[in-house]
């Protein structure tokens, strides 16, 4: 299983954005989506062993699974209209127990420590960092969790979080990439080092 | 100079598609602007020295230059808009002369071999083959032209022309991945084996 954390700082909380601008009022809800479609889609496949979560605004968490995922498509447009269908249905979400919106997409009322503390229980955290290990030296490790951020970086207080929990720090490049390109790049690491869960 | 070319075999020769359905009525154009944006962004940045060229239907080219681009953004509908407006310009195109449409964008009437032919005498063209050197193995070209298909493969006559020109078969791993996540991973390749140029 590879998951990925997405934290969207600017993301909606509220189901009233226009799918035609996810750039501007839904607060980058674009970057999100292009994680989603990195995290879970291969050329006419899915990744079935990934998940994606998105943190909305420290409020919502919204989880995209590979394994039970059915009509989910990857343009942007697509996987937003998932993410708005999950925020129809934040009254639903009580307590850690989601909101079931669609195949394979459940909405939870989660913050990024509520997420973190509850994915870390299945894996091994890993802080992607321009100054950790290069990815081309190191060993993946079993189940990894990846943490990322969407165009801001993280706060001072989400980067304590995780730090405290994670077990390694590796870095991608000297490139500094997207969220969505970073994740492809990891993608691409564990495949070719042999790791055949996709 | 790292450069591009994808082909998009439903895409739109004319300016009258609806930028909320790119993945619908305009051809999976979506999957093009994928492109646009793995080609030619980095994280708060772009790569100067990097070219897309979508090749339309194999009527139109649309060249995409990281060096002039201005006021382009990743997400699929700007770049969707980009090409739209492309498509506003085919009368000035004409020959091998470009309709300058915007800021590091311009249009050609040319099919894919025109484009071949041309862009390939600036570089070395690479083909992307699952049965391929894989590219950890591979030492880099210089100013490598990559050519890639959008959701369709290669007809015959477009990998025979493809064989042709190219010099070099490599495969990015045992994944088979969409175009744009297969350009994220040749741009790392080509940022962590030292290549600067970005």
């Amino acid at each position: 299983m590879r998951q990925f954390i997405v934290l969207g700082h600017e993301a909606p909380t509220a189901p009233d954005f226009s799918l035609s601008d996810l750039a501007g009022g839904a607060g980058r809800l674009d970057v999100l989506c292009r994680c989603v479609n990195a995290g879970l889609f291969l050329s006419h496949g899915i990744r079935e062993d990934s998940r994606v979560h998105l943190v909305l605004n420290d409020e919502y968490t919204v989880r995209f699974d590979g394994a039970t995922a059915k009509r989910l498509y990857p343009n942007e447009r697509a996987v937003a209209s998932r993410v708005q269908g999950a925020l129809e249905s934040t009254a639903d979400a009580i307590g850690h127990q989601p909101a079931e919106v669609s195949p394979g997409v459940e909405l939870y009322r989660m913050d990024f420590a509520s997420t973190l503390e509850t994915v870390a229980r299945d894996g091994t955290v890993v802080e992607l960092h321009e100054d950790g290990e290069p990815l081309a030296e190191a060993e993946p490790a079993e189940n990894p969790i990846f943490v990322l951020s969407d165009h801001h970086d993280f706060t001072d207080t989400e980067a304590a979080v995780l730090a405290e929990t994670a077990a390694r720090r590796l870095s991608v490049g000297p490139a500094v990439l997207h969220a969505d390109q970073t994740m492809t790049v990891v993608h691409n690491w564990l495949d070719t080092a042999g790791y055949t869960d996709y």
